[in-house]
C-alpha cells in the first residue's frame, strides 16, 4: 500500500486535466476537448480533495486524499494510505451491494486518487434533512445495504481463514481508526483543545458529562469494543453525510474509514444521525407544528432501519451460512434447527445493544466533540440550538449507561418523543 | 514467511549433523567434533521432528516442522510458516517473561527450524503430575507468564495502531487456528471420524453431548470468541504437556499455536488441565487416599492460578497502563480512580466468564476428540478411566453451560471436589 508514494502530488485543476486526459476510458467518457471541461473542487469535507468534472459527454467525481487532514492543515498529518482502504472498501461494497455505492472508474494507487461515477442529481442526504425531505427508498437501500456488507464480511459467511487475511488486509488504516478512537471515544469525555459546545447554555452539561464515571466507563467500554472486536468489515464513518440520495435512489459514499470492527458501529451511526435530524427538527420549524410529518416519518424510519436490516441479517443467516461460526452440523434436527433460530434472536440481541452504546456514543461527540453537523449548526439561535443538543443528550445518557433499558427499537423513538418538548435547564445565556 | 521455502528439506539425523557444524556459534557451544555429537529424535507431539543434540561441552534442542502433521502423516498438510509464528511468539515471550520460556540460539525460517537451550533435567510436567509430583514453583511462574505475555499484549499497554500490526503479523497462522477451531470447538459435538473416546464406557455420554443443544450454543458462543476476539498474543495451546519443569524451574514451550485470541483461552488450558489431572489421580492410587496430598495441592492449585494471574495482571494495569484502552484521562481524582479500579474487578469478571467456558471446552476435547492425554490415557483399567473421564465431564458441561453459576475459583474446586467420587453410571462394559 505504500508503493509509489514518491510519485504523489497534490493535483490542482490543471495538472488534473491533464492527468484525466491522459487516460483514454475517462477522457471517452468525458467527451470533447480536455481543454473545455469544467472542472469544479467541491470538497466540503474535512479530509480530502474533491473534484467535478463535466465534459461534452459526462461528469465524474475526483477524490484525492492530502497528506493531511484539510480541515486543520499540514500540522495534522494522515496518510495517504487512507485513499487504498476506501478503494478496497469500495470495490468490496460494490460486489456485495450492487448499486449501492459509487461506481469506481480509476484509481491510481501512487497518487491516493480515485475516479468515481458522478452522482446527480445526488445530495448529502443530512442537507435534504435539515430541509425536512422525506426519502421513501432509503430504509430499504441502507438496510440492504448494511446487511449485506455487514453479514458477507463476518464468521458467519467467511472461513475463519478468510477472515483473518480480511482482518490483516485493513490493519494498516489505523491512523483513520485512531482519529475515531480520540474524537468519538475519548475526548469529548475530557478536556480537549478540540472540543467545542454550544457555550454557555451547554457549559454545565459539557462539564456533567467530564465528571459523569458511569459515563466514563461506558465510553471506555465501547471504546474497547471498537479497538477489539473486528466482527465485520464495516464502513467507519456512515452518518447521513455519507450517504447520497434522491428520491429514488441511496448511494454510500466516502468508506476511508473503513476496517474489520464491530457491526454495531455502523447501524449505530445511521440512526444516531437519524435521530440528531429529528432533535434538531422542531428548531427548524418556521410555524408550530409544520415538521410533524417529517418528525413522524424520522422516528418510523429509526424504527424500520433496526428492524429492516434485522429482518435481512437474520434471512441471509437462514439461507445458508457458509462461515466457521455456528456451524449448521451441530444444529441439526428439529430440535437444533429451533435452538440456533433461538439464538440467532440472541446474537441479534447482543449486536442491539451494542448499536444503542454506539449511538449514544455518536450523538454525544457531534455534540461536544470537534466534528459537529448542520442539523444542529443550522439553528440560528444558540439557546434553541442548545435545548436542541440537550434533548439529544438526555436520551444519548440514557442509552450509554443504561443500554439494558433499551431491548428494542420502539424503546429508543419513544424515549425520543417524550424528549419532544422536554425544555432542559440551561445556564443563562 | 513464506520466503525461501523452495528450499526446505527434511533435515535427517545425518543432514543435521552437517547444518549444526555449520553454523559457528552452535558449534562451539556443543563443542568437540560433529562426528562425536549424539543425535537423538524425541518429538512426542503430534506435528513436529525434535532432535537433542549433545556435544563435548553442551547440547541444544533443533525443532523442525515438518509440512504435514506428524500424527497422522502427508494426508493432513500444515504449513511450514507455523515455524515463523512459533519463532516470533518466542521472541515475544522471553523479551516479556524472561527466563521462563527456552532461550532461542538460531532459527532458519528456510528450513522451519528453531533451535533452542536444552532443557535438562526438566520433563514434561503432565508426567511428573501422572506420577504425583508436586511443583511449588509453578504457580509463581505460571501466573508470571501468563499476567506478563498477556497483559503486555493487550488493549491495556499496546496502542491501537501498534496492537493492529501485532494482529496483522499473526493473521496467516490460521492453519494452527483452525485446528483448534474444528477439534476443541466443533467436532466433539458431532459425529467425527476422529474422535474417539473410552467405549463402551461412554458412548452414552459421548451421544448425549451430540444431543445437547445447550451444550452447542455454548459452544459455538465459545468458537466465535475464539476466531474473532484478538485481545493478546496468545499461547494457544497452554496445557501441561507445553510446560516442561524441575521442582525449582518452569519453561513454557511450543507456542507454535500463537495468534492474537482470547486472553481466557491460555488461563483455561492451564485450569483444564490441572483438573484433569485431578480427576485422573484416584485412579492412579495404588492404595486408597495415598495421593490424598497431592491432590489437595492440585486444586490449591487450580485456585491460586486464577487469583495469582488475576492478581499480577491487575497490578500490573494499575502500575501505569500505556495502551488505548481505558485512558487514565477519563478516570481522574478520588473519585474516578475508584470507579477504574471497580471497572477492573468487572473486567477480570468477563475474563473468568471466558476463562471457566474455554477450561470446560479444553476438557471435554481430551475425551471426546482426536487429542487425548496420558493423565486419562495411563489408567489401563478402561472401566476405571471412564468414571474418572465422565465426571471431568459432568463439570465441564456444567461450567460450559452455567458459566454463571462459577462466579469465583472456589466455586470450581468445590465442584470438583463434591464430584471426587461420585459415580457415574456408564454404559456397560
Amino acid at each position: 500500500m505504500a508503493q509509489g508514494q514518491g510519485d504523489y502530488r497534490i493535483l490542482h485543476e490543471a495538472d488534473l486535466r491533464d492527468y484525466l486526459a491522459g487516460v483514454p476510458g475517462l477522457k471517452a467518457l468525458l467527451g470533447g476537448e480536455a481543454a473545455s471541461w469544467r472542472i469544479t473542487e467541491v470538497g466540503d469535507g474535512n479530509l480530502n480533495l474533491v473534484f467535478i468534472v463535466k465534459g461534452a459527454r459526462g461528469g465524474i467525481a475526483v477524490k484525492q486524499a492530502l497528506p493531511y487532514v484539510r480541515l486543520v492543515g499540514e500540522s495534522w498529518p494522515l496518510p495517504l494510505s487512507r485513499a487504498h482502504y476506501e478503494y478496497l472498501a469500495l470495490m468490496r461494497q460494490a460486489e456485495l451491494a450492487p448499486g449501492l455505492v459509487p461506481a469506481v472508474l480509476h484509481h491510481n494507487e501512487a497518487l491516493a486518487l480515485t475516479v468515481m461515477e458522478l452522482l446527480e442529481p445526488h445530495i448529502i442526504m443530512r442537507k435534504g434533512l435539515v430541509a425536512g425531505t422525506q426519502y421513501p427508498r432509503f430504509v430499504d437501500d441502507i438496510t440492504t445495504f448494511m446487511a449485506r456488507t455487514l453479514f458477507f464480511t463476518s464468521d458467519l459467511a467467511l472461513s475463519a481463514a478468510e477472515k483473518k487475511e480480511a482482518i490483516a488486509a485493513f490493519a494498516g488504516n489505523h491512523a483513520l481508526c485512531k482519529i475515531t478512537e480520540d474524537l468519538i471515544f475519548t475526548d469529548p469525555y475530557r478536556i480537549a483543545e478540540q472540543n467545542r459546545w454550544t457555550a454557555p447554555y451547554l457549559d454545565g452539561l459539557a462539564a456533567s458529562l467530564r465528571d459523569d464515571m458511569d459515563l466514563h466507563v461506558a465510553i471506555s467500554r465501547l471504546k474497547l469494543k471498537f479497538m477489539a472486536s473486528p466482527e465485520a468489515l464495516i464502513h467507519g464513518d456512515l452518518h447521513t453525510g455519507s450517504i447520497m440520495v434522491t428520491v429514488s435512489q441511496t448511494r454510500v459514499i466516502d468508506p476511508e474509514f473503513a476496517f474489520y470492527g464491530p457491526m454495531g458501529f455502523d447501524v449505530a451511526a445511521v440512526l444516531a444521525n437519524l435521530l440528531m435530524a429529528y432533535f434538531a427538527s422542531a428548531a427548524h420549524e418556521r410555524a408550530p407544528g409544520e415538521r410533524a410529518a417529517f418528525e413522524a416519518w424520522m422516528l418510523e424510519t429509526v424504527e424500520q432501519v433496526w428492524t429492516e436490516f434485522a429482518r435481512k441479517f437474520l434471512d441471509l443467516w437462514r439461507a445458508g451460512a457458509a462461515g466457521d461460526a455456528y456451524p449448521v452440523s451441530l444444529f441439526a434436527g428439529e430440535q437444533g434447527a429451533a435452538r440456533l433460530e433461538a439464538e440467532r434472536q440472541s446474537y441479534m440481541q447482543r449486536l442491539f445493544a451494542d448499536t444503542v452504546g454506539f449511538a449514544a456514543a455518536k450523538i454525544i461527540r457531534r455534540i461536544f466533540g470537534l466534528a459537529h453537523n448542520i442539523d444542529f449548526e443550522l439553528i440560528d439561535n444558540p439557546k434553541q440550538r442548545a435545548v436542541s443538543e440537550a434533548r439529544a443528550v438526555r436520551l444519548a445518557r440514557a442509552m450509554m449507561v443504561e443500554t439494558d433499558a433499551f431491548s428494542a427499537i420502539a424503546d429508543v423513538t419513544n424515549a425520543a418523543r417524550r424528549l419532544r418538548n422536554w425544555l432542559p435547564e440551561l445556564a443563562a445565556g
